[in-house]
């Protein structure tokens, strides 16, 4: 529970280490989420006793929800009346109940039923009267707000998913159904959606590590980012220009969609302070295993064999590109974090 | 060796299987090429005995470097004197030999010494007399081809890159020091390669897969294309719309570079035919886990539960995100693959 009175529930997705999220349940969080069944069933594994899946999950994988239910609290969002129907079918068959949000499009525009159309409040009202399911609430997922161009916007849009679910959970309580949650999610509206007296609960993932997109977003500063990624100056072919050897396997080509496009492929720091990054440095290309550095400004003393730290537009998918991290405090390595729920197909 | 005269050593970055590489080997591929040291460890343990990286090693990994060379032959790429110098110290030191080649680069701008610079063939020379190396020849990978307007432009890029290896060569042997190599690697441009005299090797990668970006440089047709993601409509929240569960974790964000930028995130066939794109289907953008898929055209009845084929627009990354892909012939699947040498870090 947060200091404003709602629910932490952090998205695992970020770390994908059970043994990060024994430190966020430890630290008050009342579950995790997962972004797929196959991560669910390693963090169940790992002892974690409840887990919320904000995906639409699909019938087809009904055994395997069964099974998960067996070890853990499990949650999950519909967004239509025939999956809902098909999950149903599949829960009262195998003689259980599952816990299911309704996941509503606060403008986002990718999964979730539209709450202005006509009809909306009834057919949420109808599938949490649907026979093994308990329906818990509504959920959204804000994530227009990575594509904002101010701050002013990312607060608009927390305020505007609040008062939507808010709206939509009041029509669906005048019919008679209680609407025991409305969980919000999205880091760079988190700090807004805190003060949102309809929402009660919260589901940031990338908050963990933040990331270059977080800092360009507000949402973070570069001292609170925590993911970065160690390299090695391999060539420095022309005065201009020099090598890392951490490419789009390592960086991924995500760019850093921070209040519009910014250029470059992660920003550059010297190895041991991550506070200052080196201006004069732009990672301008990525091929599979290089990075292509074009120095400019005040020029650069980086020669082969130098290590540097790369901060990524993106951590949650660098840190899916490899099997373990490594826990560092200051220049002292402490020790390996297995990315255990890394590689699951589906 | 090929037909026309010339070594294939296929870059194994595509696949990462040691099973790919047996397979590759007893077609006629004179060794393979990895990108990194955590690669070569893992497919000379695998009996792998000619290993080439076409990658400026740095002789902070001399060590990893001596013990690969009790398994496997290998090679590297040096591309600048004192870089070539260290590795010379680091061999005398261990007693050993090992075979280089220097980068040239024709064009990419990326690694590589500028094969018109004052002195060019002198440090090649001094390269090839230092002791602890052996001197095995020039290399170049043409990058550039991936961002051609035309198949002429990629024609010209191959032609140039063989001049370019051919007469720098002659004015290293003009100083007395044999190139008995001229290496040039890259898929797009394989096929003119081959008709270039100059030319002695050849390392393509992507070919053993091909993808969305090779058939759009002209280097594939869709039936040539191998690796493809099994995906499932999650989601179908608008006419207009649905939700695949295959996000940039699974497809990456890399874009298809194919005669300029070419929208989407990769190609929708059905589950059971790739020879003729859903080209009602567009890609239009990727969360980590969803790809948002727009309908046109003329409309489509996927539904929740449906089962697609993505062909991405680069597979060496989406290979690399998996730890196994299936094989299957037409409608049969085989076995799993495993891609044993995904997740080394350097």
């Amino acid at each position: 529970m947060t200091a404003a009175g709602k629910s932490l529930r952090p998205h695992a997705k970020t770390h994908k280490s059970p043994e990060m999220a024994r430190r966020q349940l430890a630290r008050g969080a009342v579950g995790i989420c997962c972004a797929k069944l196959g991560e669910a069933e390693v963090f169940a594994a790992s002892g974690i006793t409840d887990i919320r899946l904000p995906y639409p999950l699909n019938p087809a994988n009904a055994d395997r929800v069964v099974k998960l239910l067996d070890h853990t609290r499990l949650s999950f969002i519909v967004d239509d009346a025939d999956v809902a129907q098909g999950w149903s079918t599949a829960m009262r068959s195998a003689g259980r109940e599952v816990d299911v949000l309704v996941k509503v499009d606060v403008g986002f525009h990718r999964c979730g039923i539209d709450p202005d159309r006509n009809g909306a409040a009834e057919m949420i009202a109808r599938v949490a009267g649907l026979p093994g399911l308990r329906f818990r609430g509504l959920l959204s997922h804000a994530g227009h707000a990575y594509n904002a161009g101010s701050e002013q916007e990312i607060a608009a849009i927390a305020a505007s998913e609040a008062e939507t679910l808010t709206r939509l959970a009041c029509e669906v309580e005048r019919l008679g159904v209680a609407v025991p949650e409305k969980s919000v999610g999205a880091t760079p509206s988190a700090r807004f959606s805190l003060g949102q007296a309809g929402v009660t609960e919260m589901r940031p993932g990338n908050y963990i590590y933040f990331d270059r997109t977080q800092v360009g977003l507000g949402a973070a500063t570069w001292e609170d980012c925590a993911l970065t990624v160690l390299a090695r100056v391999v060539s420095r072919p022309a005065p201009d220009r020099l090598i890392l050897d951490c490419g789009s396997k390592t960086l991924s080509n995500d760019l850093a969609r921070s209040y519009g496009p910014t250029p470059g492929h992660g920003v550059v720091f010297t190895a041991l302070d991550t506070t200052t990054p080196e201006d004069a440095l732009a990672i301008e290309r990525l091929s599979e295993e290089h990075a292509t550095v074009r120095i400019g400004g005040a020029g650069s003393g980086l020669a082969p064999g130098d290590l540097v730290r790369v901060l990524p537009n993106h951590s949650c998918v660098v840190s899916n590109l490899v099997d373990a991290a490594w826990l560092v405090d200051g220049h002292r390595v402490l020790e390996p974090l297995p990315i255990a729920a890394r590689g699951r197909i589906a």
